[in-house]
């Protein structure tokens, strides 16, 4: 069987949610929000279910997704996107990003990738012959410095992934790391393929900006987003993909062979989600804001060495000054077992060198399921 | 950019719906019933979406589904499969099959499919660097014979890719074809990757027989199956991947990084329509076997000649006899166009040595539907 698969490990993700079931675990490992989600975008769904359209869509995705999609990014970002030729859509964050990564990485070329590193992207680089070249990020800034590009960027190099906001490192990207990549990529003539999943869940004076539009980023970047992200409707698996017509062309084809369309009573609900006004977002960055809060001030009541989170669901602890003789890992399967909360370890995202003294907790979780977490915690350290 | 995709044509399907749009034609091309499906099972999805969970399910889809589908083959066929390590959903029969073809198939392997060939296997074997060995099928029985087999077989052989019920040909295949496929894949120890889509979709004496439960073949066969043409919601984009574990295992793998999982609303809504008497597979099979004579009917009053449908959505008519003196493709085109009425040139599905006299119609549609097409193909011939 194809050695490219056959021996990879079931995701962490999956495994640590399992290991929550199976110790009747609060799960803080997985992101995902443990409230339903916006009622009204759920009726949406359950309206196009019983009224609407349940028949192929568009390959590319419903009309009024895409136009609202497009809006969505010129009034938050002044990003113009023709919704015809430079927005598709997807069954999820994860075939965005495969759809866009086959479309680009042939045999050969190398595709830089910053650790910690999300785990479908090496596999698929692989998959297309590619071969990844690893940056190493760091706590407690996971930042972005020239040494690192050098290091990387080359004639062969055909494509760079980046993650901003970054999972699981929680931090949102300044500009100036930006136009640092931004300049590499001009350089080296390279595409940007951007998992922004994340776009929206920010905090404080965070604000999460686009790749693409930085200058001169405008053809040479394939954005990534996801309405499971946006809506804290995780399990939807609805996502997007925009980028400049020549290169959104060909992760189309890639696209029509890995799911081909995606349900179209899931899509009208969003496209309905999207015509939301600002406060419905920065509603939901302020309860996120209070969670995060809820979650850093209980871990460091316990003496937990919280990094600050800018973004995303998670924040992470460094255990490193705790002194305790145990890696993430070791720490996460322990406090699943004996404690009844699943975290993840951060180390599970470098495939080399690992930095492996970071735990990643998901406070997108009501404060009841917090607080329990935090009292069977109270020990642990 | 990738090579395998960048010069691939939007499919067919998708190229003719569109012209089926800007013609304002009748589309009897892509496979798709013009009603909106069963409303019981539309229901339970609008309840799932409104009361039940809409976060991240299990990867290999929901443990209520999972179970649903063990059952119904059991029910069906006689076939044991174990719930938990036997059974994946995926996001629709295309992502199913993409994951088992990348699941098997690595540098160098040959693969053998059997033209007519439905779009997306072509491509994805080849970027997983596999050689398709083509077997040519013909019109008016599509059968298999041993010298086709013999012909393409060997030491490389790693998988066979096989279409039963047949689109687009329309052909459920007899036990002495499957027992023949069989032989060769026990004999030169052949993966056999069978896209059963198509499996409730039978007409008259004609039953579908899963290839895995030919004796030999259950350790050795991924079985492909899709909730969207079972319940004619096809939309919806929920498939499944059952096979023995070790392959299992691997597509899931492969599943994980095409869409990691698949929308708990509409999973719930399946696994509740599987569990639907037989009168109901019945009753859509006498439906459809009307709408099937209908359209035969009309046709043949045309003076079309219609090549009997055994199953699936289609029926073809073979263009030959008529000395029209166009292809099937040149047909399709001046058709849509000059009678908006579209359909399905045959010779799409070939990449080398194509039949060309062939054309598909779609007849799962309202009698209305049928009838005003068939006026308005009055003249065409
Ligand atoms: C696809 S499961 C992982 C979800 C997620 O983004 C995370 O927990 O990091
Ligand atoms: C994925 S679009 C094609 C649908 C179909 O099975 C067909 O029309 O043949």
């Amino acid at each position: 069987l194809n050695k490219v698969f056959a021996d990879l490990p079931v995701t962490i993700f999956e495994a640590m949610s399992q290991a929550a079931r199976d110790n009747a675990a609060i799960n803080l490992g997985q992101g995902f929000p443990d409230d339903p989600g916006p009622e009204d975008i759920r009726r949406a769904a359950a309206d196009a279910s019983l009224n609407g359209y349940n028949q192929y869509p568009s390959m590319m995705g419903l009309p009024e997704l895409r136009q609202a999609i497009a809006t969505h990014y010129g009034h938050w970002h002044g990003l113009k996107l023709d919704p015809m030729s430079e927005v598709m859509v997807t069954s999820g964050g994860t075939e965005a990003l495969t759809s866009a990564i086959l479309a680009v990485v042939q045999p050969g070329d190398e595709v830089v990738c910053f650790q910690p590193v999300y785990d479908s992207y090496l596999p698929i680089i692989r998959q297309a012959g590619g071969i990844p070249r690893l940056v190493r990020l760091e706590p407690p800034h996971w930042r972005l410095n020239e040494d690192m590009l050098k290091s990387v960027f080359n004639s062969k190099t055909k494509a760079v992934l980046f993650n901003n906001p970054l999972n699981p490192s929680a931090v949102v990207y300044p500009r100036e790391d930006l136009e640092l990549l931004a300049r590499y990529c001009q350089e080296f003539d390279v595409i940007a393929i951007c998992d922004e999943v994340w776009e929206h869940v920010t905090f404080d004076e965070h604000k999460h900006i686009p790749l693409i539009t930085i200058p001169g980023m405008r053809d040479r970047t394939i954005k990534v987003g996801s309405a499971g992200k946006i809506f804290s409707l995780t399990g939807w698996k609805v996502g997007f993909v925009c980028a400049a017509p020549p290169l959104l062309r060909v992760a189309a084809k890639v696209h029509q062979f890995l799911t081909f369309t995606t349900a179209p009573n899931l899509q009208a609900a969003v496209a309905y989600g999207l015509g939301k006004s600002d406060d419905y977002f920065l509603s939901m960055r302020k309860d996120l804001t209070r969670s995060r809060d809820r979650l850093t001030r209980g871990l460091e009541s316990l003496g937990f060495p919280v990094l600050k989170s800018q973004g995303t669901y998670f924040l992470t602890v460094d255990l490193s000054p705790l002194g305790l003789n145990e890696s993430d890992t070791e720490f996460c399967w322990r406090i699943v077992r004996d404690y009844k909360v699943a975290a993840i370890p951060v180390s599970a995202f470098y495939e080399q060198d690992p930095v492996t003294s970071v735990v990643r907790f998901c406070f997108a979780k009501k404060d009841q399921t917090l607080d329990t977490a935090l009292e069977r915690l109270s020990d642990a350290v």
